[in-house]
């Protein structure tokens, strides 16, 4: 049942180097105590588990079958749900009998680079938090830090606010990258009334893809949430659901956010289009204020370049240049028209 | 937790200079007494509450980490409802034990400028009524007045019908921002018949940017109010409920305008664009015009400038005035080709 | 609370002229008896009312408030009810306590004209309507008639089915309205076909204009219905259901019509757009054989106009004709290309 | 009430002739007995009817109002539900107390033209049901004739089972309607890419056209169905839900295909736009490469036409053909240039 | 009631020569027994049912009508099931007394050719599955081979469970269909910059068609399968329906990357567009820079080709090399401006 969802065109989950070693981590604690053990073997670190802490067992890279089939021994975790892990999901949360899952998308944007993607997946038990990572990040370590020197509430709550505060970080992290969007659509608007290009119809068409993306990581997320804040399983405490619903709220601010940057982005497809079409408009008028004045002179010389024996105003001595100045009204009369007309 | 959300493109929420005064003030009043105490220190103000009274806080200004968590202490706040209070949040209402939270956007249309947003927050508790505000305001010291002499039903009531009164307030300038595009819309109308531009275009732009906002803070807003009617945490008294019904009613008479203006603005960029293509077709009409007539006569009078030397027409003597009469024809000819062709 | 909604692109409201006289007028009916009083003052108005019959006050133009507060007192209206009445609001059914009301806008196509909206309001009571009209109007005065002669059922029932016959004549109109729209859409289909113009856009765009505001009316409409049909107050008796059910179908056959309508509209514009593009490429095609046919041709004569004392072709005999037959075949290759490609 | 709904440029309702004779028929059978009987008067029409068997009155061409009026007394019809049957209505199932109405629209696509639509209208009672069609059609003949030779299980059945197989011979029709748009659609593609014309782009507008008056009369058909469906009233007997239940998954299916036909029509529209844009594109690039191979040309020979007393060249013995040379190689030089550029 | 429904521009369901063989299968199995019969006749097979084994009977090509009336008597098959099984469905789940109809799409992608579609449909009884297909296939070939060998799970599970794994097998190849797609979508992308042509415009309506056809398949198969999961009749066991919602949060997966591919295709669209707009300006320009260098020039030359007698510049010594050098600095004067305007 392993399916191969490479999905071309869009972005891939940041895959780890095969060779990359799986970290294995859990940190142990409650209001007094903390212990954090890394680089264990799978059996050792399933002897580390404290019944009365919070145990919150990070795995980082995902190639280990053996290591995940042990955890799902250990863990009872159902088959779809090791398959979920391991495969492309969208958003979701789903309550199985002793646990509650939720995979969602975590956003990395490289510098100068086009947004990174990779699925996070959590599993809430009574005393334990599974957290499947695709590659080693970093983006937690700042809260490990406050964990062990017992910052904030997190010590004195129990696994479900653990949760709450990974999700609340993941989601924090949209935000830098939609700013991150935001200003890249200030610069276009910028940009585009000044000098606009094909370079520009290029980095819009860019952001019109991170969006489409980003949707496709967000939408289903709010779904996620609202079942997670409904929680008909009581794996989240009462009084922190409402740290959930926070989050959902965040989520349906992003979603606005995203919807107001989509109609922003088409906005600058118009306005783009728009300045390509009056740019063609001036390219037409140049050329024909040119041929309209300089078509009918050349008609004329053309006339005094005949042949013919007998044209009397060859013979006249100021003929030359009664047509140059009878030239020079035609152009006159020409410019006034096109003045009249708007064309300059 | 402190989300940084500058979300660059959008409308800076009008952020008070950081050493504007955080301005502090407290009116008590029932049917019988009225008092105002403005620029107290934060304990002094906590003094000033009275059991039996509508107490109206108003916090301009949110800098002073210091005072809000006396505030924070002193109503039992939730910290997620600080951070509420603090951040970017869409319009909401939340139910806490206590009290009601309700965040919308105030809104500003500075003239000749953009519109300002600004957030505000209220908490409802029992005998109270918090505000925020980011910067200081006047929009409700008409309404202060009508307080103090004591006129309208305000004074009768509970601090639940002042809610009502501020909420309207703001509400009604809604009006006035929607009454301000609508103008701008009507003489775009008479403008891009008369003289359309590429300014025009920009107008139009311009206005569609302000109803995306516009949307953004409306939009959450129905949502909002809708969750205060329901009311099922009894915050509201039942009299009330009403008032806050008619509200709604005015949201969604302004979601109603905004999707009109949206239709009308997506109208104007149909007729901007068609009045372009006109255009453009007009200076290719002219051009065509112009080489039609003027590239056979020049071709003529270019047969008749070859230097062979047997050119039997060039020895006649009308030869001249025969080619003239002859390319006389063919212009009249063209002209009513063109003409039959409806050209002009 | 006086709510200036100006909204200036939209239509007009049809004000009535400030100096016109409000217009009072009480019909009171029942199986048996009928009466009717006009130009009634507002105390000896209400002493008219009599229990036992159907009381129909109509107040048209609303310009007297001691009369409204009157009036407000005499049946207990809520303020917020005169506000809707006074101001412009969407179609709407509200139950209050006594009474039900509804408001909604009527529409007059004067001929030539753009719609005229006017707004009408009903408070339905006990045994009594009371309809509010913008200006005089004899929408109703065929009813009127009809209830004095006694045809029909309404003498034989209550307010509530006064109500729906009023209801019901308004709606009726909005069929002659957007039948008036049916047949300018038909006109405008022959007219793009065979002469399209600028003109057409704009009769286009006025249609647009047009259904973008009806939607406004009509869409609003369908809720209130579906609310007075609910009625959860038991203003409407239940046999009496079925007529607002009957005039909640036709609402909805409008609405459907309206979409049509937008729909053919919008083919109506890609018509017009298509026809624009496809002169467009005939214009393109005239200038473009017209230049490659004489350009070459100019060419040709210009190599034979040039003075070079060394051209052998210039002394031969024929060289002329030659050269002139030489460009004939030039043309008739050219005119046989553009055939091949079809550009005739 | 009599709402003159001519909405013009919809398809008329194809309506019959004055002076066409009103058909009545009825039909009555049992699994034992089968009686027809037509060209009664109404009279005589409502003695046929048997309690014991179905009977079911067929109604061509509603103009004899006399007769509605016996129907209307004898089967104590509402005044509303003749109003529907006489006036364009959008499809709909109504439940009253004796009898359900249901009201749908025949298409007939006569080749070679547009689709005709006509309104048939259903009252279902406990043993009859009637059917009133605008026209004398030939649509159920084939059906008529299976009930007299007792085929299939219809004799077995009550009226609402009758109810279905007319319904269900409608909705059958649906197909052979939108199978022929279907096929005009796949010819219209294979047209567009050979020989794309303006007649073309009329063809996929009269397709457009279509589809959109078709949307109207299958969209709320959903809704009826489903509403008989639900069937709160018990017309339909429970073992016959299933039939109503199949008709409305047709539906959906067809509603399916006309979304799936709006899409691939907009698909074609795109196809023409960009063959016109290409096309025009060719035609410029003709034109441009015409001109920037002669104008140069031109211009070169201009030079040597000129008449200046000292004019080297001109001298040279083999002046003329050094000059005729360089002007070939420009041409050489041009048309390589317009190779690189991919212009040919 | 046989529909032929042909929707000519639709992909054909891949129809089955007439005068393939009809294959007949059963497939009995418990968890300690295995047998497998092809080729039987249906009587035979039907008396290879075992009461106490999972039956799984598969039958392709449906063309023998006698079979089909066995197999509807044997399993009391609803007479409009078997319609359903026999002609084009959209995809839906429907419970009967005894059983659960499940129909749904399978989708081949034959290398280079566009998608093929075949109906698939299931009648889930007791202990039985019936699988109908359209032509014979071997998607499900390795799947046999997995009961033969008793790997997974299979074996141990009643008919509902390989109901699943069916489903799951045909939506898995939806993943296939669709990365092939999404591949396509890549390559148009990378060309599309490159080398853009009428061919990639063809590519991308050809995605775009087969996109609206999946969406006709994808789509109802969610509602389909949010019924089953509902499952109000109890076919499926309780613990296995966490299987088929696995299947569709696959669907729903596949709904979410069909919008992401249309969006995609849309912006390749723009792209497509944008560049055929560039390039015609970039024509324009070409023939506007020549043209308004040219025709100065040639006027130029043109006037000293003249045949005046008195022209003073024709006797001058240096008049010839004066206008020389003085087109040549028209031509800089022109090359700057259009350096300046940005032309190059």
């Amino acid at each position: 049942m392993s399916k191969q969802k490479s999905k071309s065109p869009e972005p891939k989950l940041a895959s780890a180097p095969e060779n990359q070693k799986i970290i294995l981590e859990i940190i142990s604690y409650n209001a007094e105590q903390y212990s954090r053990n890394s680089d264990l073997s799978i059996d050792a670190l399933l002897k580390e588990l404290k019944p009365d802490r919070v145990n919150w067992i990070n795995v980082d890279c995902l190639h280990d079958q053996a290591l995940l089939e042990k955890l799902q021994a250990h863990f009872n975790l159902h088959s779809l749900l090791v398959d979920d892990i391991l495969n492309d999901q969208r958003p979701k949360a789903e309550e199985y009998d002793d646990y509650l899952f939720f995979t969602l998308k975590m956003l990395y944007r490289i510098e100068g680079h086009s947004i990174d993607y990779e699925q996070c997946s959590f599993v809430l038990g009574n005393n334990y938090l599974i957290s499947f990572q695709e590659k080693e990040g970093d983006m937690f370590d700042p809260f490990r830090e406050r964990i062990r020197l017992d910052q904030g509430k997190v010590r004195k709550k129990k696994a479900d606010y653990l949760l709450y505060r990974l999700v609340d970080i993941i989601v924090d992290n949209y935000y830098t990258v939609l700013d991150n969007i935001g200003e890249k659509i200030e610069d276009i608007e910028d940009e585009i009334q000044r000098t606009p290009s094909n370079k520009t119809f290029q980095k819009i068409q860019a952001i019109k893809k991170e969006l489409i993306y980003l949707r496709k990581a967000v939408y289903p997320l709010r779904d996620a949430l609202s079942r997670v804040i409904k929680d008909e399983f009581g794996f989240i405490e009462e009084e922190n659901i409402r740290f959930f619903s926070d989050i959902y709220d965040h989520v349906v601010h992003l979603i606005d956010s995203l919807e107001t940057y989509k109609d922003l982005t088409s906005s600058l497809m118009d306005i783009h289009i728009n300045t390509m079409n009056t740019r063609m408009n001036e390219v037409m008028k140049v050329l024909t204020v040119i041929s309209t004045i300089f078509m009918p002179l050349t008609f004329i010389v053309g006339v005094y370049g005949m042949n013919f024996r007998y044209m009397p105003e060859l013979e006249w001595h100021w003929g030359y240049f009664t047509v140059l100045g009878f030239m020079l009204l035609i152009v006159i009369g020409m410019i006034r028209y096109f003045k009249y007309k708007k064309w300059f």
